[in-house]
């Protein structure tokens, strides 16, 4: 039985989700880094891992799995160790109704904004002709789109403003969520918390004006609550955190106005 | 033990996917037919069901449960009757590969496709302040503001040629899966089968140009496979069938190119 795992370094989002599902079930892996920055992920080897050109992607026994909810319940399902689906069958419906927003909703609003901030400093000393022609080759129509809008610094204001308006909204459920029960799904850690952890983790550092102790206490516990965690200390360990760039926060008039609050409070 | 199901009547897209589901595993239900047209989904008795005010909504032993994939998954764990998920684990996982991307791609662009073509004759004898009024009431914000472009027909002409981009590109990847293996997963009929026969199904009827047995043979063969299933045979018995409105097709250039050439070969 042999695991291997693709995955982008340093560890965000996606990758991360699958990386700390495989620490907590205490599956053996080989690690493979991928470079975003380098476009490791759309060179000809990897692509003949997952054609789709994304990370992460598992190998298991030789099949390529890719799409993170999906490789997660593959993982809960076929390994042994602590399961990470809740045993009632209407906690496990509300995990994957978490699973779905996290992923649909939230964590495509913190991607955007994300990439918006990040993907120009992967210029490098390329030219926008270079970096176009190997953005020619992402598989993906949106994916493809939205890299080339960020590269080019052509991302709508608006659009930019609506992921910002659904990472307010998602902090708010968040808290709403963790004022309710001890895990998003119900009594117990599962794919949901790994999720959310993972996609909303770094709104607390990144955003701090949205979501901070005293307006999301129950979500900042619940946050400290899954970082204690033995399996995400270890994933913590293995991989460079990443620093909230310069221009961080929830942007527009939305955000001066928050942040004015949360020095008043200070 | 009961089974409440409220659903959008004409049965279509998510509505229709878990009401066949329940008939796969023939499960016993409770049905509460709302209609769109009515607004039958706002109301505050149906909000109390579901606050999100979507269809449908499955209410099990007293317990509210809403989203078609959690809710078909939710239904095959719980109930007796034929498995609907293989029992491979790889399949599996194919498996809910596919009802994602039904859902959150091919669907999407196929319900924004109808939306934009079937809303505007839901104005009934309302003036446009009227609808407004109603539709300030939609609990989603994103839902509010698909249905009042569709109502004001402000939908941008670059959105909707997307969404028909994305259908073409939907009918390829169906036909490419059904020419590989008997069933969307593998081997076994699933819920993926389930999605994409209630999401896709009518691509043949109203969208002939795309999906049709000289273009794509293998998706044809598949779709009548599932049509002679005798759940579906149960469900079409109990629904009125949409019939396509005026001006059904892919749109476009593209479509009166594809339209020539249907004429050519015909």
């Amino acid at each position: 039985m042999t695991v291997e795992l693709y995955y982008f370094q340093p560890l965000g989002t996606n990758s991360g989700r699958v990386y700390l599902t495989l620490l907590e079930k205490g599956v053996p892996f080989v690690e493979h880094e991928l470079s975003g920055r380098n476009f490791d992920h759309l060179r000809p080897e990897y692509l003949k891992v997952n054609p789709r050109g994304q990370a992460p992607a598992m190998v298991h026994d030789g099949h390529a799995l890719y799409e993170g909810m999906a490789i997660n319940e593959y993982i809960d399902e076929s390994f042994e160790g602590p399961p990470l689906r809740p045993a009632d069958l209407r906690e496990r419906w509300r995990m994957r109704v978490w699973c779905r927003y996290a992923e649909n909703d939230l964590g495509r609003a913190l991607m955007m904004i994300n990439w918006n901030r990040v993907v120009p400093n992967f210029m490098g000393g390329r030219s926008m002709e270079e970096v176009e022609k190997v953005l020619e080759t992402v598989p993906d129509v949106d994916r493809r789109r939205s890299w080339l809008a960020a590269f080019k610094q052509q991302t709508p204001p608006e659009a930019i403003e609506e992921s910002h308006r659904r990472t307010r909204a998602g902090v708010q459920k968040l808290e709403a969520a963790c004022r309710e029960r001890p895990y998003l799904a119900g009594q117990t850690y599962s794919l949901a918390d790994i999720d959310c952890f993972n996609f909303c983790g770094f709104m607390a550092m990144w955003m701090p004006e949205i979501m901070n102790d005293t307006d999301t206490p129950a979500a900042m516990d619940w946050r400290r609550k899954v970082s204690d965690r033995p399996a995400v200390k270890e994933m913590r360990s293995r991989t460079p955190r990443m620093q909230p760039p310069a221009g961080a926060g929830t942007g527009g008039a939305v955000e001066a106005s928050a942040r004015a609050q949360a020095q008043a409070r200070a």
